[in-house]
C-alpha cells in the first residue's frame, strides 16, 4: 500500500477501498504519511466526495485509532448530544443536568472555541473553581453521582481526528460534509453513548448556511450513528440569528441558570426541551417531562452538585467586563434580522473567542441582545450591549455590525424563522 | 494576504489574483505557507484548473523567486530543448553538439531520471570522468568554446521549482498541466535561453498518455514562451515505443555516438535532425544542413570537445553490465506493439533508474531491443536483451514484460507511428 496510490484513487475520482482507507488512516497517526500528503488527500475528498460505504468506514478508521469509552457499568441508559456550533449556544449548559434529571446519563465531552462561535468549555470556566479536565475516573464518578459531566475530550479518543481536524483548519478542508460528519461521529461512537441526538445548526451564524448542506450532513451523521448501533437522530435549527440574547462566555452562564430556574428567553427554553425530548426518547425513558423538571427547580439540582463536583461554586458571582458600549436602534420598526454572523464575529473580537487554540479568553466579554427578530423597537433604544475588558476593541468589534441588523417600517407583518426547522431520524 | 483565502478560492474554482499567486509562491519558498498547504493548493488547482493569465503569473512568481541567467555576451544565438521524458529519450546527447555544430549555442541544463524514464546526467555520467556539476562560469565557458554544454541546473535557478516539484512528487498532484507547464517554462525562462523548442512525448511511456492532453500542454507552454519574450515550437512525438534500441544508460551513450558517426537508428536519427531544424529555425539560423553536420563529422567533433571539457574521455571504454538475459520471439510475425512503458520499468527494475532521488543507478544496467513495431521477427529469434550488474532482478523486470509486446499473423499489413505526431508554434 503506498499513499500516492490512495491519493490517486481519490483524485480520479475513484471510491478508496476499506484497506486503502484503514492503511492511510493507521498511517497518518503513526506519522508514516506526511501532513502534505493526507492535506491532499483531504482536498481531493473535498473536491471529489465519498459514499456512504468510505464514510463509513473512514469513521470506523479514525475510532480505531485510538480507545473507546464504555459506559455499560453505569444503572441509567446514556444519552449524548452534539451541536455544530453556533453563537450564544449555551444549551449544553441547562440541557445536560435537564436530561439527568429526567432520568439519563448525559456525559457530554466538549471543546473550546475556535473563531466566531463560542465553546462550552469556555464558558463554564468562567465560574470560578470550575475544572473542564478530569481523568477518566473522575469523569465516570462525576457522571455516576450527579447524572451529568461536561468536560474536555481526553487525548486517547480518536487521536487521528484530532491530528486530521489541526491539519484541516490550516488547509482550506473543513468545509467537506463526510469529513465534517466522520470527525464528529467517530469522536461521539469512541465516547461510548447508547444514544445521540444531533443539533445541525442552519444560517449565517452556522457553519451550514443553507438547509440542502446541513440536510446532508445531518443524514451523513444520523446513517453513520445508525451502522455503528447509536441510536441517532439530528434536529436541523435555526442558526440566522443568535440563540438567546447573550454571546459570550459568563454571559451565557447567566442565562443558563435562568432557564434552569424556570425563566429565560423563549428560544433558549424551547430548543432546551426540544432537545431533551428527543434525548430521552432516544435513550428510552419515557414518562419524563423536561419542562416540569425546569419548573420545580430538579434540573436546577442537578446543575448545582455537577459544578461543584468539578471544583465550581455555583452561587459564585460571575465576572463581569471592565468596559459597556450600548449600541442603539437607528429608527422605529420591526426587526426583521438580527445577524448570527455578525453578532458572533463582535463577541469573538471584545475578547469572547480565540484566533489560535493556545489564545486565552476573556470570561466577561461578549454581546448582550435587548431585542431580537420580530420585537419592535424604538429609534435611540438600545438594541445591543457589547461587554468587554479591553475598550480599544470597541472600534473594531462595532465594524463588524455595521450591517448586522435590518429594521423594517412599523407594522410591517414579519414571522421569524421557527427554532426547529426539520428533524432526520 | 493569508494562505487559507487562496486555497479557498481555487477550492472554490475561483480565479487565483495576481497578488494571491505572487504571495503564495513567496510565502512557499520562504516556508512561511508550509507544505501541508500548498499540497492542499497543488490538489485544488490539479482538479479546478488555472486559465491562462493565471498560469503565466504563476510562472512568473516561479521565475522571480531565483536568480536568471543571460547569455547575451555568446556570440551566438542560444537555442534550447526540453523533452518531457520518455524511455530511450537519448535525443539531448546527439542533439546539442548538432545544433552547436550548425552554429548555434546550446545551453542543455539538464535532470537526472526518477521512474521509468532516464535523465540526460545519469546517461553522460556513464562516460568515465564527465562531470555533471558545473559552476555558472565553467558553464559559460564549455558553453562558449565549444559550442554546447549539458550540465545540471544550478540551485539558484526557480527554487520555488524546485521544492513545489518534490512535493508534487510525494503528493499525488503531478499530473496537472498548469503545474508541469509552468515547471517546465520557469526554468527554461530563467535559464535566460532566446529560443526553445519542446519534444512533448505522447504515448503508453510518457506522461501524456493521449495526444489532446500533450496538445494542450503544448500549447499552455508555447503560450508562456511566447509571452515571455523566448521563441517557442513544441513537436509532439510518439513515444509508444521506445526511442531507438537502447533504454539504459551506457547502452543510450553508445547509440548516441553510433547517431553522432552517421549511423544509428532511423527514429533517433530523424527525430534529432527534425528537432534540430526547429531549434535552428528558432534560433534565426538559416542554410544550415544538420543532415550533413551528422554526415561530416562536425556534429561528433563538437561532442568530443563537449564531453572532454567536462572532464569526460570520449575515447573510454563505456561500462557493459556484468550479466546479460535474452527474450526471444514467441512467434512468427509482425511486432506490432513493443510498449514503451514497460521496457521502461523493466530498465529501471535492472538497475538503470532509481526508486528515491538519492539512489545510485547502474551504469551498463538496461534493455536493448532486436526489432521495433513494424518489423518480421520469427520465433525463437532475440527480441529484447536484459543487461544488469544485478541478475537477481531478471525475475522482477521480466514481469513487467509479460504483455509487453504483441505479434500479428505473417503478411498482416501494419504501419508504425511516424516519430513527429504534430506541431505546435
Amino acid at each position: 500500500m503506498d499513499v500516492i496510490s490512495v491519493i490517486r484513487t481519490k483524485r480520479d475520482k475513484g471510491e478508496l477501498s476499506p484497506e486503502q482507507i484503514d492503511w492511510v488512516i493507521d498511517a497518518y497517526t503513526r506519522g508514516v504519511v506526511a501532513d502534505e500528503q493526507m492535506s491532499a488527500l483531504a482536498m481531493a475528498i473535498l473536491l471529489n466526495g465519498m459514499n456512504r460505504t468510505e464514510i463509513a468506514r473512514w469513521t470506523a478508521a479514525m475510532i480505531a485509532s485510538g480507545e473507546r469509552m464504555n459506559f455499560d457499568a453505569l444503572s441509567r441508559p446514556t444519552a449524548d448530544k452534539h451541536s455544530t456550533g453556533g453563537v450564544g449556544d449555551k444549551i449544553t449548559l441547562p440541557l445536560a443536568p435537564l436530561v439527568a434529571a429526567c432520568g439519563a446519563a448525559v456525559p457530554q465531552l466538549s471543546g473550546r472555541g475556535l473563531g466566531h462561535t463560542g465553546g462550552t468549555l469556555d464558558k463554564l470556566e468562567s465560574i470560578p473553581g470550575w475544572r473542564a479536565l478530569l481523568s477518566n475516573e473522575e469523569m465516570l464518578h462525576v457522571l455516576d453521582t450527579t447524572g451529568a459531566v461536561i468536560c474536555a475530550a481526553g487525548d486517547g479518543l480518536a487521536p487521528a481526528d484530532k491530528k486530521l481536524y489541526a491539519l484541516r483548519d490550516v488547509t482550506g478542508t473543513v468545509e467537506a460534509i463526510p469529513l465534517i460528519a466522520s470527525s464528529i461521529m467517530s469522536k461521539k461512537i469512541a465516547e461510548g453513548t447508547g444514544s445521540l441526538v444531533l443539533d445541525v445548526k442552519v444560517g449565517t451564524g452556522a457553519f451550514m448556511k443553507n438547509i440542502e448542506d446541513a440536510r446532508e450532513l445531518a443524514r451523513t451523521m444520523v446513517g453513520l450513528g445508525t451502522d455503528s448501533g447509536v441510536k441517532t437522530v439530528a434536529l436541523l435549527t435555526d442558526m440566522s440569528t443568535p440563540l438567546g440574547l447573550t454571546a459570550g462566555n459568563a454571559l451565557e452562564v447567566r442565562e443558563s441558570v435562568e432557564v434552569l430556574a424556570g425563566g429565560g428567553p423563549k428560544d433558549v427554553v424551547d430548543l432546551t426541551i426540544a432537545l431533551a425530548a428527543e434525548m430521552l426518547a432516544a435513550a428510552g425513558i419515557k414518562d419524563a417531562d423536561p419542562a416540569k423538571a425546569l419548573a420545580d427547580g430538579s434540573a436546577m439540582d442537578v446543575w448545582r452538585r455537577m459544578i461543584a463536583a468539578q471544583g465550581g461554586d455555583p452561587d459564585a458571582t460571575l465576572p463581569v467586563a471592565r468596559e459597556q458600549h450600548v449600541v442603539t436602534a437607528p429608527s422605529t420598526g420591526v426587526l426583521t434580522r438580527l445577524d448570527a454572523y455578525d453578532i458572533g464575529i463582535a463577541a469573538w473580537r471584545l475578547g469572547a473567542g480565540r484566533a489560535r487554540k493556545e489564545d486565552p479568553v476573556q470570561a466577561g466579554a461578549g454581546v448582550e441582545l435587548h431585542a431580537k427578530p420580530g420585537d419592535t423597537v424604538t429609534a435611540g433604544q438600545p438594541l445591543l450591549t457589547l461587554h468587554t475588558d479591553t475598550p480599544e476593541k470597541f472600534d473594531y468589534a462595532l465594524k463588524s455590525l455595521s450591517e448586522a441588523w435590518d429594521i423594517a417600517p412599523e407594522g410591517t407583518a414579519f414571522t421569524p424563522n421557527p427554532i426547529v426547522l426539520d428533524r432526520i431520524a
